[in-house]
């Protein structure tokens, strides 16, 4: 089974308590693609500068990611610069430089056209309508998106969350796209629109999902070393999406099961700078982080007041 | 099992996006009181001013209260007013008037001295140490605790950490005190000082208990209907309290239990203005709003990567 992300391949600054990085290896496709490629293959379609490291092409290669669709364009790569203070939950982002990224216009290549399963991280609405018109019907289509383009391209949008069945995105985002601070009202609005599942991200605060069978939460694993977020909801994405390629199961166990493992790659990328942690892990490291998530959340029901 | 409270009895006046309510009962002791009623017998000590209405009184009666420590004194109840945003989670004090409460110096009846169970909520750490004087060594004995008292009396807070078993307070209150916004290394500072076990309060996000088994986490549960947070962190907390005075068991399974009811008494005090909903709750519905948390929470691990 294989696994089709478009979406930004970046440098970041990036500044917290900890510590600072420039020009680190970043970006939604990265963070998602080493996260999944745990699980499954998985093919990147991309655009970076002539300026983007051959270290970073080669650690990407060395997770086995099929880079056959990243571009790289005559100028500069992407390039995000944020700051986060002690909460870790909110951040400045000081700058965003497009470079390269700005004339992005999604070319899939012949052989990712069929493609089972297709991740569009956080692009244009209109750029991910485009990449759906070029795959042939994949099993699963999900998208993320943020504010930018639910306050000025909210018609794009709509469109879009026409045509996936999985919509992962944060709180935030929810409660802004259905325009309702209820987030269970929000989420049956959205899911109106036409997805399967919504898997709503929180950050520290862990995620919840909503679908045909209710809801299912789990909450944030309180880590002990906890360096920098970013790429936390992209790695999320990635170990839920990899695991649902990787099995095939969407039941409600199934997704039960890929929303713990997302939860996982989400939990590993916090723990270092960029990549270092998520990109080095032992397959038993992982199986190790769901069963932290077992030990964190589980109890029995032996009723107290009545007899049921 | 008896269950003795310490602390505010209130008439609040709250707005919210859903509504208003004038003069409405409130108070620290009233929420944590009527949550815990369903569980065991609860003793109230706090004081009310000569305008505190008999229907209120009434209605603590009814729920079963033990009302011998109430004093009634010349003056004017506490009152507090509070304003929400759509955003339940933060709110704003728009008014405390302390009145009759300014002057509160907890006297606990000869009845209710050998209490099996001791909750000291959020009043003046000195206060708390002089419960702590008057009760017989109780099984356990919990303490609530806010900014106010951190930063202005820490060191009689710190002796008062030393002397209970049980602290809950909130994630803001848990890195405040610590001075520690790791939440993690934070509950092992709380830890360190004295109690055995640490529970913070996350309002819309749950919970985490922190102990010598390690932590413990339930997500909040995704709420049809929010109408009012205020006192859900003290209807939690006799929720919790509640279960563990009942059933005795503070093994890591009893702890786990009582998190839960705890979330439940919590979750029903958001669902309407004051206490009308959680003070006329049936036994049946409590279990299954737990088992709602159940149906929210649990999952299997089959081992996807490696064999384990």
């Amino acid at each position: 089974m294989s696994l089709l992300v478009v979406g930004s391949v970046a440098l970041d600054d990036v500044e917290t308590p900890f510590g600072r990085r420039e020009g680190a290896l970043g970006g939604a496709a990265v963070y998602f693609g080493i996260a999944a490629s745990y699980f499954v293959d998985v093919r990147v379609v991309g655009v970076v500068g002539a300026d983007f490291p051959q270290e970073h092409l080669d650690l990407l290669v060395s997770r086995g990611l099929d880079l056959s669709g990243l571009i790289v364009a005559p100028g500069r790569t992407f390039r995000w610069g944020g700051r986060y203070g002690y909460d870790l939950n909110a951040r400045d982002t000081l700058y965003t430089e497009l470079n390269v990224f700005a004339d992005f216009d999604p070319e899939i290549p012949a052989e990712f056209r069929e493609t089972e399963h297709v991740f569009l991280a956080n692009i244009a609405p209109a750029l991910q309508l485009k990449v759906l018109d070029q795959v042939a019907a994949p099993e699963t289509a999900s998208l993320d998106t943020m504010n930018y383009w639910i306050e000025r391209t909210p018609k794009d949008l709509r469109e879009v969350l026409g045509r996936v069945q999985i919509v992962l995105i944060n709180d935030y985002e929810t409660r802004e796209i259905a325009g309702e601070p209820n987030l269970r009202k929000a989420a049956r609005t959205i899911l109106g629109w036409g997805p399967r599942l919504l898997v709503v991200k929180k950050g520290e605060h862990g995620a919840v999902t909503f679908g045909p069978n209710g809801a299912f939460a789990v909450p944030g694993l309180p880590l002990e070393t906890i360096i920098d977020p970013t790429g936390a909801g992209d790695a999320f994405a990635g170990g839920f999406l990899g695991c649902i390629a990787s099995t095939g199961d969407t039941s409600p166990e199934g997704l039960r099961r890929a929303t713990i493992y997302g939860s996982a790659m989400g939990s590993f990328c916090c723990e270092s700078f960029s990549i270092d942690r998520l990109a080095s892990l032992e397959p038993a490291e992982i199986e190790d982080r769901f069963r932290s998530f077992r030990d964190l959340t589980q109890f029995d029901h032996r009723p107290l007041l009545v007899d049921v």
